[in-house]
């Protein structure tokens, strides 16, 4: 197991089978922590974490994101959080329709990447009816759940999903020669 | 400088201040490829990446950001673009405007902590007039530019942004005593 970060990227995968074994409370804080490094705007930190051990409510979110079981079968649920209206109290509109997005996106990017450092396996849910997650978590009316992420020890190693070529995602703007 | 990615998290620093050196081509690459690593909603890879070295262009894209001309001081400017309409297309209305800001500020995020672990200083740059920028690259009506990012050797060591207590940001919701 790498923490080399660039190796850690490249070793990074979706996993829906998890073992039947608990994760370490410990470990658990340290991927909230993790998560609260990311950059964000204005360091307004518009975010709020959910770590769901209850099996009720890990049930009641898997059914949230339509039946999905593999969810409910990891033994902790992170869910993140945004706060628009935090955000849009110093950005306006471009706070809460982009901003808040990206600071929690890159928050629930730092949680894949330790989780995986840490040995653990998840994946990055985000289809899911929001309403009925905001019922499940009992949220307040401020909090848009934004992402799941099902937790545990990997019971798959499945393949790296394959990228386009790089060629096709870069243009590179260089200065004319002369 | 380490790798680890836990310390690459917790080093990373918004750096507005380069040294006049430039960023040799393969690392800016090495970039660009870890950022194509990040999770993306059902492998869509809904980005483009624009790495910007000529100095019109640069002040152009400064200009764009209410000139914060530390972004054209930068010996490269990379700027992320999101392909809402791929999004779309299979995701319809959350494609464009939940997984595509997720999934590139996912790709910035790793763009981020590769260019701190090789020793590179840059900064996330999220207030610009989009139109603006679009006109600088050029861009074709599909794509959306959702982040900019000059990178440079840093010539500053700010100190670490402060956070709020994990307690304020985190709820458990664990299984009620028996």
């Amino acid at each position: 197991m790498t923490r080399d970060v660039l190796e850690t990227m490249r070793e990074r995968r979706s996993i829906r089978r998890y073992k039947d074994q608990p994760v370490p409370d410990d470990i658990v804080r340290q991927l909230i922590e993790a998560a609260t490094l990311a950059p964000n705007a204005g360091n307004l930190q518009p975010w709020h974490f959910f770590v769901v051990k209850d099996k009720k409510v890990r049930w009641d979110l898997a059914k949230a994101a339509g039946r999905q079981n593999f969810v409910a079968e990891a033994p902790v649920v992170i869910v993140v959080c945004a706060d628009p209206a935090h955000s849009a109290s110093r950005y306006r509109s471009r706070g809460a329709e982009l901003y808040c997005l990206q600071d929690t996106a890159a928050a629930a990017q730092n949680l894949f990447l330790a989780a995986t450092a840490f040995g653990l396996g998840t994946c990055w849910v985000g289809a899911f009816d929001e309403k009925l997650v905001s019922m499940a978590l009992n949220l307040k009316e401020n909090l848009r759940p934004v992402a799941i992420f099902p937790v545990g020890y990997p019971a798959e190693n499945p393949r790296p999903s394959a990228r386009r070529p790089v060629e096709q995602v870069l243009t590179i703007i260089d200065t004319p020669a002369q």
